[in-house]
C-alpha cells in the first residue's frame, strides 16, 4: 500500500519540476519537452510512483474508464464485441467495466448508476429490446453513450451497427448465383448459372427461383433487416420478391431449425437453397433437409448468418455472413473517445455503419 | 455533471442527520435505526444524491472494482466464466473490470498497474501458462488475488479449480461401462455391459477395453489433469492403465481431431470408444472415423470435455464433461469478498474445487 501513497510531490522534489509538469507528463506527454519527460520518469521509476487515479478522477471529474453494457457476455457475439472493447480502450489507456443487463431495464439502470458513481467517463450499450424512452433515461444517469449494434435516432447520440439489408442481400445474391437447380427440381447442366440466363427466359422457365427464408419475429430490427435484404436481391436480379417463400420460427434455435428443414423437405416444387437468418437455425435447416432425404449441398444448399464458431466446425461447414464484431468494438471504442475529446457544444453525433461479408464453405459452395 | 456534486453534507443537513449518518445509510445500513435510514434515503431522493466513489476511495483506500484478468474473453470457457462473475459480482454492488491479457506477461502486468491506478479492491485471474514468479509479481502490483482454473501453491494465496482428474475418470468410467463391443471388433449380447462381466473373464476375454485418449500437450495442466483422470477409471475397472491407447495432438483443433480419427479408424483391433480432451477434438475424431467408414455411436463411442455450445448443436450431439464454468466465476467472486472482509493479518488462503459432471448424448449413449 505504501508505495501507492508516494505522491507527485515526491516525483517533483526527485525531478526538479513543478508538480504541474509531473501531471503534464502523464496526461499531456506531447507539451513537456523530451529531456524534462524523461527526467520525470526516470523519478517515477525511481520512486515506483503509482498515479492515483482516485484523486485524479476528483480533480478532472471522469475516471479513465468506460462502461460496456451488454445483454449477455456468455452469447459468442456480444463476447466478440467485447474482445474489441477490450483491445482497444487498452491501447488507449481505458479500463473496462463489464455491466451485463440480461436486458433487464432495472439492472441496466443499476449497472449505470455504478459507472455514474465510479465516474465512468462514458459507456457502449447493446440494447436489446430498449425503446427510446429507456436510451434516454440511460442517457440522462450515464455520462456519454455510444450504441452498439444499433442505429441511434437523428441527432440523439452516437452509435455503431452492422448492416444487416446488405448481409441478407449477400447471402440470398449467393444461393441466386449457385443454384443448380430449377423450382421445380429438375437439375440444369452443371456450371450453368441462374443469374446468367436473361431475365425473361428466366422468368418463364421457372415458377420461382425455389429460395426459402427461415427468420425469427420480424418485430426484431435484424430480422427485419435480413429479410429487406433477402427481397432486394430478389429485386436486383429481376424477379418478384413475393416469390421468396418464408418460414416463420418462434425461436431461432437448432431444434427450431430442424423442424423447418423437415417442412421444407416435403414440399413440391423442391427448393434450390434456404436462407436462415442464424447459424443455429442453419445447423438445425441441414439436419432437418437430412432427415427428409435431401442432401446438403448436393441437393440443396444452405446459408447461415452469424459466422460462430459452430459455423465452421459443424459436420457441413456452413456458408455464412460473418458479422465485424471485434470492429463493432473497437470502432464504439474510438467514437467514444473522440466524443470525449470534443468540446460537448461542439460534439456532433456520429453514425457507423459496418459491412458484413460473405464466408462460402460446403453447405453453398461456389459453382463448380 | 451538478447533481452529482451534492454533497454528504446536503444530504445530511435535509435529512436532520449527521455526515457519518448518512455514510452509514449508504456503506452500514444495518447499524442505523429504520426510521432514520427511511429519512436519509428519502433526502438521497429527493436530492437526486449520488455517491461519490472517487471520493469514497480517497477515505477508504478502495474502490468496489474487482479486475477479472483472463486469457481471451470470446473463448466460450472464459466467457462462461465472466458471467458468473459479473452477476455475483452485481448482487454485491461491485463492477467488474474486464482485462483480457491474451496470456501475454507484459500486457497481464499493464492491466494490473492500471488496476492498482484505479484502487481496485481485488482481481481474479486466470492463468493460461503463467509460472509461479510472474503471478508473485502480479501479487506485489495488485491488491487481493484469487486464482481461477489453477490451484494455488500452498500458503501463497485463494484459488478455485475444477477437478479435471475426476473429470477425465467420468469420461472413461462411461466409455468402460457402456462399450458395446470387445476389444477385436467382435459384437458383444446387447445390454451386455463389460463392467459388470467378473474381472478375470474380462482381462482373458479381450486384449484390452479398445479404448483410445486424444489429448493435447501433457505439459498443459489441464491434459495432465484429464489423462491422469482416464488412467484411473482404467485402474478402478481392474484393468492396466498402460492398456490405455493414446494420441497426441499438436493443437487441440477440430481439424487435428479429425486427421487424428482418421488413424484411429484405421488401426486393428477396431476401438470401442475414444475419450478427447476437449469438445473441438471429439467433433473432428467423429468426423475422421466416418471417413474411415466407422459409424458414432453405432459403432464406437466418442465423449469429450468442456460443453460447449458445439456440443449440443453438433450433427452428433456429444456426451461430454461439463465444467462448473458459471459457478468457478462466482464462487472465485466470493472467496475475494470473504478475503476483503477478513483482517488481513487473521486471513487464511481458500482453496476450493469444483467437480464437473458427465452429460450424456448420442456421441456415446447409455446402454439400451
Amino acid at each position: 500500500m505504501a508505495k501507492h501513497d508516494i505522491g507527485f510531490a515526491a516525483v517533483a522534489r526527485l525531478a526538479g519540476v513543478s508538480n504541474a509538469t509531473v501531471s503534464n507528463t502523464l496526461n499531456r506527454p506531447e507539451i513537456v519537452a523530451p529531456a524534462t519527460r524523461e527526467r520525470v520518469l526516470a523519478a517515477i521509476e525511481e520512486l515506483d510512483f503509482v498515479p492515483n487515479r482516485a484523486a485524479a478522477t476528483l480533480r478532472q471529474g471522469t475516471n479513465r474508464l468506460i462502461g460496456l453494457v451488454i445483454p449477455d457476455i456468455a452469447n459468442p457475439f456480444y463476447s466478440a464485441i467485447a474482445r474489441g472493447v477490450t483491445e482497444a480502450a487498452a491501447e488507449h489507456g481505458y479500463t473496462v467495466a463489464l455491466c451485463v443487463s440480461h436486458d433487464d431495464p432495472d439492472l441496466e439502470l443499476r449497472h449505470f448508476e455504478m459507472l455514474a458513481e465510479h465516474r465512468a467517463a462514458g459507456a457502449l450499450v447493446a440494447p436489446l429490446t430498449a425503446d427510446a424512452s429507456r436510451l434516454a433515461q440511460l442517457r440522462r444517469v450515464g455520462s456519454r453513450l455510444v450504441l452498439m449494434d444499433r442505429t441511434a435516432p437523428e441527432g440523439t447520440g452516437c452509435s455503431v451497427a452492422i448492416d444487416d439489408v446488405h448481409g441478407g442481400e449477400l447471402a440470398v445474391a449467393h444461393l441466386l448465383a449457385t443454384r443448380r437447380h430449377g423450382g421445380d427440381g429438375t437439375p440444369q447442366p452443371s456450371g450453368h448459372v441462374v443469374h446468367d440466363v436473361p431475365r425473361t427466359a428466366k422468368r418463364a422457365a421457372t415458377p420461382g427461383p425455389g429460395i426459402v427464408l427461415v427468420n425469427g419475429d420480424v418485430a426484431i430490427p435484424q430480422c427485419a433487416d435480413r429479410r429487406e435484404g433477402a427481397r432486394n436481391a430478389f429485386i436486383a436480379a429481376g424477379l418478384d420478391p413475393d416469390d421468396l417463400r418464408e418460414v416463420t420460427v418462434d425461436e431461432m434455435t437448432v431444434d427450431a431449425g430442424r423442424i423447418a428443414g423437415r417442412r421444407i423437405a416435403a414440399r413440391t416444387p423442391r427448393p434450390t437453397g434456404v436462407f436462415c437468418t442464424n447459424d443455429q437455425l442453419a445447423l438445425g435447416v441441414i439436419r432437418g433437409l437430412n432427415d427428409g432425404g435431401l442432401a446438403v449441398p448436393d441437393e440443396v444448399s444452405v446459408v447461415g448468418y452469424g459466422d460462430l464458431a459452430l459455423a465452421a466446425d459443424g459436420r457441413v461447414p456452413l456458408t455464412t455472413v460473418e458479422q465485424p464484431k471485434d470492429e463493432l468494438g473497437r470502432v464504439a471504442v474510438e467514437i467514444l473517445l473522440a466524443e470525449l475529446g470534443a468540446d460537448r457544444a461542439a460534439h456532433e453525433h456520429v453514425t457507423r455503419t459496418l459491412e458484413p461479408h460473405l464466408v462460402v464453405r460446403e453447405s453453398a459452395p461456389l459453382p463448380a
